[in-house]
């Protein structure tokens, strides 16, 4: 039976690229030996790497506008570090869309004052806040684009008067944006880009090398980026199968290609949601998330019904997170329309049945 | 033609693993979703996990003894800066054997004195440092097992007054060793473990909460403990391919049966580089290394003649290390005693060319 991976993150993967990547494992690229076994400064490994690097500014439109990417180690929790590390000097300001940007803010307190701009707390972080200022004497301002807990995602980011760092992890890949507003953003792989395991830095290096303090060398982005992110031994497997995701994607027609798929899904996804009388949407309708759908039952007593015909269907993966419950359909860019449209269609059985 | 993989790591891993491992991206378990696509929160990988860690124990002979395992991400150059957040307080000893221990210092060295027992800095790094004191006032002692660059390895470990802290990343689960004498080990997978992008931390819990700065969240050994090393996502290939690897050692009779075949290899290498006369071995005949013979030609006008032979002969990643030149024959627990004699075989035959 076809299984729709509905997971959020690791999550689903374009089946060719489990296929080369699997392969690869085996033999890589017909040199008789694996992709895991071979030294990371063999040419085969490097040109690996710089393909990675160099799609992943292509597919942003970032390429040569000052930016360098990087494949780091350690995930999202690791660049709330770094970005303190490497940009904080005095104090900082962040946006609280929920549990990511809470623990981000929590990292960085250690280092300096961190405000808080605006909150979506007040209301259990199911909308996205708006018409915050953003001081023009802070180091840097800081927001996660997409919230996969709750399924809030920033439609309109704002004009930033310092240095912009964004989280990414949940929807980076996932919908056109004028990157170029950025001057950091991390994303750590297992959503839309490959498996756990690495993580995503793209930074504008002119934001760099200005705080006093002396950042140890796996912290300081400056020393990643002069040794072409090979500083240490990199995650050549989570690297690898990053790059054959970004070929894909390319091949999909880049961002603007997988935007299209994707708002589709989450039409079809969100307009059940509305109009079954079954299932309560749990964010504001303006901020949903095109990556995560989050949704109850109107009446719980359904819930059974409901799992065990989600299963029958082979749907995986819908549990919500253990601080929301209910459900939640994450809809990353491998996922396909007809993952939507089988959910969709036990949705409305339940109703006919009901 | 069979390769026969010297390189130095990362390197050869046993072909059931790798087979194990490049099946389970396409189909986990039976699953019908790939390794890398489900939630690392799910029964199958938390099971993964909870092995993983429980093997490393069981095969260093540490369990019930008040160490707990971790897989961590960043490699050994993050575990130089996360021992000296979570164990310095004012100051700490280093033992100097070459490049790694160097790198270690460097960073601990942002954070508190740290002073060198003892170094081999004046012979090039080519001998292990004997006979030295450790003060019993300092936080803690950090060597580093085995020298990866140079072919070095501490063959006795000194009687340490203090948490004995010790980088195994290049000779881990290759030899028996008292290991209840160190309270913290770590190692970089890529060695004799599994793929880049893990690293294991066996620490003793007794040392951990003395120090009194605040550790960030994701530098913090107790951290990780506590969430049964899922603070966050972890690079769930590398840990399942890790899994597989202490699966397979522990088949082989553990580290008791490894060391029988790692001796061989080594003894047969040796011999040959001593007995050989186109051949000189670079580091003291006591302190060798039984994971990487270094040696060089000499006569370096044969350096072509021997590159072709080793060539013809499928031997892959022989070169030395870019600081020290000549050759380096890496022999993890992999790598079979057959690629040593083929190894060995070009070597005598280009004597009896010579």
């Amino acid at each position: 039976m076809k299984r729709h991976n509905f997971s959020a993150g690791p999550c689903i993967l374009p089946q060719e690229v489990l296929l080369k990547s699997s392969e690869a494992v085996m033999d890589f690229n017909g040199s008789g030996l694996s992709l895991i076994e071979i030294s990371h400064r063999s040419k085969g490994f490097v040109d690996v790497m710089e393909k990675a690097r160099s799609l992943a500014l292509e597919l942003l439109g970032l390429e040569g506008k000052g930016y360098k990417a990087l494949f780091l180690q350690g995930g999202a929790s690791m660049q709330f570090l770094m970005v303190t590390l490497n940009l904080l000097e005095k104090k900082a300001g962040y946006l609280n869309t929920g549990t990511w940007s809470e623990n981000a803010i929590k990292e960085a307190r250690i280092f300096g004052d961190i405000f808080e701009v605006a909150s979506s707390k007040d209301k259990k972080h199911s909308y996205i806040p708006k018409g915050y200022e953003i001081p023009k004497d802070y180091d840097y301002f800081h927001c996660t684009s997409n919230n996969t807990i709750f399924g809030t995602q920033i439609k309109k980011f704002p004009n930033c008067p310092i240095p912009m760092v964004c989280d990414m992890s949940s929807d980076i890949f996932s919908r056109q944006l004028d990157f170029s507003k950025f001057d950091l953003i991390y994303a750590g792989a297992q959503k839309n880009m490959g498996p756990a395991g690495t993580t995503l830095v793209v930074v504008k290096e002119e934001i760099l090398g200005k705080v006093s303090r002396n950042i140890p060398s796996i912290m300081d982005y400056n020393v990643h980026i002069n040794k072409s992110s090979m500083y240490n031994t990199p995650p050549v497997f989570a690297v690898y199968t990053s790059m054959l995701t970004l070929e894909w994607l390319k091949n999909l027609g880049g961002i603007k290609g997988v935007e299209i798929e994707n708002d589709k899904k989450a039409t079809l996804m969100y307009s059940e949601i509305d109009l079954n009388p079954l299932f309560n949407g749990y964010t504001t309708k303006e901020d949903r998330s095109n990556m995560n759908a989050t949704f109850t039952l109107a009446n719980e007593d359904l819930k059974e019904t409901f799992d065990t015909m989600c299963q029958e269907a082979g749907i995986e993966g819908l549990n919500g997170h253990r601080s929301v419950g209910g459900y939640r359909a994450s809809m990353y860019n491998a996922l396909s329309l007809d993952s939507v449209k089988a959910l969709v269609e036990v949705m409305s059985e339940l109703e006919s049945k009901a």
